[in-house]
């Protein structure tokens, strides 16, 4: 059975701060699915949110490049709940659809290459060690 | 047994365009054991090199992002000579190491975080659909 | 297209009695999907049936906690028929709510940290050899 | 630590009538060393070994087949081991050089279009329904 | 969001060049989504497509039995949309209901030993190498 | 190229706490590989080893159980290091021969039918939803 889903409604005052600061870091105005469920574990959810807002704060890299690196994770590990909230967050960061086409490219690419690297078992050149 | 390294002494001239044409287009000076593997079969050199430098130039997302997802599917996939060559590549093109460490970063959390999601059967929500 | 469901009224006496054996062994009186469709390749399904039953008896393991063994690899797999059935067959186990969440949390992480490992190219320790 | 290997002649004889059949079966003199890693757990060395052998025989596919696919699979699944046992077991089968340039080409689209069909989140066609 | 389906009617010359080229290719008269979706962009399609038409023509490998390697890697991938069109393509290719329980037999045992040779730690055999 | 590992005698005062606190924790008298080379991003370094601290404590499931799930989840990513580095604190927490032979059998036949549960097909039961 799939976990139930804490509405804001119907969570503790702890939960609710850490809603509010997911709206207000994100600047949405709801919460979606991960979070509700994450919220049966709340140590889980604080834990997880914390670190994710470390992670994906602006910094060497800008967070849209972050939310596409997370939507090529995503999609090699064929996660459709992921792909489809990173694909939607990174859309609303600015992500064209000539960025996304680009972006897809090179993840399919890169999982052709790295299994093209494995069955010819290619030995590690001196160079990049 | 691993695949035979194709030098360029040894090779064809149409293979010896394609390691010419991946010098310059790189600009680098000499061939990594990824394609002198590949050109044990001459017509997936040629796919895989059209397919990529037509892929990895400059764009809606210029290279250095592009090396960067490159890198985050190896890690995602474990392929050892694709992080190693990658990375490789990735620093070339300017990659500092704060830029390399929020990478990990968020590659080592949206693995985290694509099993979060799927252990906890998050359905998608209606906004993201 | 999804492989047909053999219902036990259809089946040969001898998926019979191995329909018979698994809700024995697993004291349920309904037989799931999984080994329905498994029935349309008879030495699939008998094969698969004893290796699951020999490996899932109590031993130096008990079932519980191969059980949740099993939903490890089924998350990180993202395989969502055999996260649903597994975490079901937990439950019915005895895996609580804390245990459930406990559960995800390590899963997370070791999917986290897998990559950090394989992205900072780390070398095996000599104590771990 | 990786596990101890067990040789033939520190085996015991139900081993033994283990490694005999593994040689006879594929006529071979060797044993090689997955096989002496499992011997740790006989009975799963026993159990694995019958599952291969049942499911690796002559049928509707024939043994080069198979074990091309099972090429295909540890590929995919990067497991080091598992593509040099396989790929010198597939040559020794009959696989040629053009058969093995073609399986590779395969592998490497096929892992490519997988993440093209889940990063686009195409729906399944009625058709294939 | 899904990517939109770009249909026939809708598509430049160009596109629908590569629509009637999978039709006549395929022996099909219809256009399932994949494609539909990565129309997208076309310089994707047009690429993919040529690869693809390449790579699974008749060659040193029959197309049944890429079509069958095909299903093989997308069943390890987990990707349903993969799984279901490339199993109906085997299908009409001539995959009987004998020859889809082999190959499934061979894909679950080959991902079961890749995970025995990982956890075993069992190094390559000099004879492999 | 490899991170260089960062040494306890060249490690920052709050390094050198958080190396003192694996230690601690984890009573060792030495640290490896992995947190060496985290350490090149000390904010890494402190996020994962307070997330693995907090989740590998004991509670709803005991230390062992933990360090089992994190071998079977390395496993079936093929991480190298992973499987090595907590197969040896597993047993050193007390995984006995037996116990080890168990859990791999686990993982490998949850790794086998997550993919036949995938190649045919299998529709979620009503019962597990």
């Amino acid at each position: 059975m799939a976990a139930g889903m804490i509405e804001y409604k119907d969570a503790s005052p702890e939960v609710r701060a850490v809603y509010d600061d997911i709206m207000r870091t994100r600047q949405v105005d709801w919460i979606n699915n991960f979070w509700k469920a994450l919220t049966n574990d709340p140590a889980s959810l604080m834990r997880t949110w914390e670190s994710i807002k470390q992670i994906m704060a602006p910094g060497a890299l800008d967070p849209l490049l972050k939310e596409m690196i997370y939507v090529a994770v995503s999609v090699t590990n064929q996660c459709g709940y992921c792909i489809a909230s990173h694909t939607a967050a990174a859309r609303k960061k600015g992500m064209t659809d000539a960025m996304f086409h680009e972006l897809m490219a090179v993840v399919g690419m890169a999982n052709e290459t790295n299994r093209l690297a494995a069955g010819y078992q290619v030995p590690i050149d001196e160079q990049f060690k």
